[in-house]
């Protein structure tokens, strides 16, 4: 209980949504005001967000709940570097590393890429868990030093600040423990009041659908896409969505020290078609935002100048990027029993076969096992031979293999030339803007 | 978080709910225990307790939720009694004084009625409030004498054991903050957990509706009627419910010791005719429970049994009977505008002045102010001259009468002869068994 006379009570606005109701600008405004000084308790907001929930909320109402996240801490401004920024959000999946070859991709054209990222409970670590397994890399970089690597080199890759949007940081805490998280106003007001507090000019959303998604259902995915599009466009960051599929993984490697190895065969003009396809299409977005739609990413690829920009940031960041990267103790290789085409490979058990391999964290205070993680030997759609190796897993600890196998238990199948891949269509299914 | 492994996970319960689906018996039982053993936060609860608001619950799933609730604490009997035992249970309503003429009427033909009651945060006190303006009556009994005063004077009505559904209390206290207390699962097993774990052979339910009621809505109401008598039934207490009209206030007094003193001359053989109408149906749905359908219940309060029983019950618990009634320091009446027939009178306005001259309590700590509270002049139909004193509010501090009066505006009307009168039909509008 505070002194001050408060504007509202916390459960009256409740009531309003959950009675199917609009909430105010000026309600939105103290809910989350209060919430951050501690006055509307954990309770009261997690039956907030259950009935946001089931019961939705307006575009007005999710624009006042943005700015009001917005609101709750400090923004950023890269006015001052003189050169456009473009920034670049995925709402996740299995094996996705794109963000690795990207920023350096994208900063080679000397747009500046800021990449703040956090460390999230993934089926493997976030980005910068990722990167951790270089050695020598830090993630935690004072403003001063990200202004100046974005200054010199285009491209940073490192920790937001933890005074961007506070609210969210809670609110989002919350939404965790309470089976809330699916919420489009919530997810959306999340991702993009850090992404309009950290300043950036651009912003390309890379909108997961399928499987191994956060969002299954491609419908969603779409409305999701569109609400922080919307979102995005009010508060004046240009922004548009590619949809993307995420029936089976990424590319050939989960996990964290082999996704950063994969990065590097892209960077070096090679790497799995998809990854490569993923990579450019995003890449164009983000040059075409920053107003070069005319660049020629394939040849950046191609002649050595995306890769010399990774060199160059990761050497920033105290990186070695020859220095070799972890290997894991143990690894357990599975081979084709039979010979045919592989046509299933199911992006979710994959993923939780990783995390049980110890690529991602159980609690966010948990490291994680950079070396652990799956190497994929076939695609959906590859012909295979008896006895061929079709994935390997490694881990530090022999013990973990059992538990990851059972989570691959049915989520991949050999079936007979001709017959339908099971990989949920094109890799790219639609963009917004 | 406990190092024993758990049976489940709060969060896929909860998206279970949230998804329209149903908890199992073991769901339910473990929810409810992990709840009270404070491994399932709050937080979790008002999730949890909004998704149930929203979609529902089966009655199998109401069922278990109200015997979880009462496997959290202790569970009483009074088998070793000798008579059977029959409690009353209301849902609260403006004026609604009914517990204190029914109890005794009902014990004055040996039937035992434990009346084991709480406070809550009413317009007005809760019994136990209205009672202690009796002066010397004391509310908390052990169960040593609870039993002593029933086996002798079969009328008790004292504060309930906190051992008595402690899971109840703590998801109450978490309703009444997260906007989710108007559920019909969770007012259903709140209710019966209680009176199920206190051992009554018998229950009868008062449920209200209409503008001054906790449902406004008459199958709403009848939807909570049906749950609780379903309840009951299930758990072997043979269980009986009256649908009782709630648009305006029930008699003339609104308050604590002003409700004590109807009460009185409602033992007296007299008081207001819908008090009489009402304590007579409900002492007629009690005795018939308690296997004495054909008992004589005005003649009980005609020729004084009823009023022995109160005396010596209140005797009893300290009170003096013959003690004179605390009287607010000041009164403030306002007279009819107008001549005509008092048309409207509406229950909720009167609750709401009556808890703002102090008979009701803010915050769960605070006391009530016994002599604080209104006493009505006339009621929907009375004809009325100019100049007549229409109703009076007494409080102890006079800055609180101009605050009493503006939920008043509105509240109640003069008309015509001949016009319709607002009270929303007869006050028992059906019988749920």
């Amino acid at each position: 209980m505070s002194d001050t006379v408060e504007a509202f009570d916390a459960v009256d606005l409740i009531r309003t949504k959950r009675d199917r109701g609009e909430l105010s600008t000026e309600q939105i405004r103290w809910l989350i005001d209060a919430y951050t000084r501690g006055y509307v308790g954990d309770e009261q907001m997690a039956a907030m967000a259950m009935a946001i929930l089931l019961n939705g909320m307006e575009r007005r109402e999710i624009r006042d709940l943005t700015l009001a996240m917005i609101a709750s801490g400090e923004t950023m401004s890269f006015d001052t570097l003189g050169k456009p920024t473009v920034d670049k959000h995925s709402t996740g999946g299995v094996g996705d590393k794109i963000t690795l070859p990207l920023m350096p991709l994208v900063a080679s054209f000397g747009v500046a890429v800021p990449q703040l990222s956090g460390r999230g409970l993934g089926h493997t670590g976030g980005t910068l868990d990722k990167l951790e397994s270089i050695p020598g890399w830090r993630a935690e970089l004072s403003n001063e030093e990200m202004f100046e690597q974005l200054r010199v080199h285009s491209g940073v890759i490192c920790a937001a600040g933890a005074g961007l949007a506070p609210a969210d940081k809670r609110l989002y805490a919350l939404r965790d423990t309470t089976g809330t998280v699916e919420a489009i106003p919530l997810i959306a007001s999340s991702i993009m009041s850090k992404k309009i507090a950290e300043g950036t000019g651009a912003l390309v959303l890379d909108v997961k659908f399928g499987s191994g998604a956060f969002m299954q259902d491609i419908e969603k995915s779409r409305e999701l896409a569109r609400t922080m599009v919307d979102l995005g466009t009010d508060a004046g960051v240009t922004t548009t969505a590619l949809l993307t599929n995420m029936n089976v993984p990424l590319g050939l490697a989960i996990g964290n020290a082999n996704e950063v190895r994969e990065s590097v065969e892209v960077l070096a003009g090679g790497g799995p078609a998809d990854v490569v396809e993923l990579t450019i299409a995003l890449a164009r977005e983000m040059l075409a935002a920053a107003g070069q739609p005319d660049a020629d990413v394939e040849a950046a690829l191609a002649d050595g100048r995306a890769m010399d920009s990774w060199r160059a940031i990761i050497a920033a960041q105290g990186g070695d990027p020859d220095a070799a990267l972890p290997v894991a103790r143990e690894t357990h290789t599975v081979l084709a029993d039979r010979a045919g085409v592989l046509v299933e490979q199911q992006a979710l058990p994959f993923g939780i076969a990783a995390w049980r391999l110890g690529a991602g964290r159980a609690r966010k205070q948990d490291p994680v096992q950079h070396a652990a993680g799956i190497d994929l030997h076939a695609k959906p759609g590859d012909r295979v031979a008896e006895g061929q190796p079709l994935f390997t897993l490694s881990a530090d600890e022999p013990a973990r293999f059992a538990r990851a196998l059972d989570a691959l238990e049915g989520a991949y199948r050999i079936g007979d030339e001709g017959e339908a891949v099971q990989n949920g269509g094109p890799l790219i299914a639609d963009r917004i803007a």
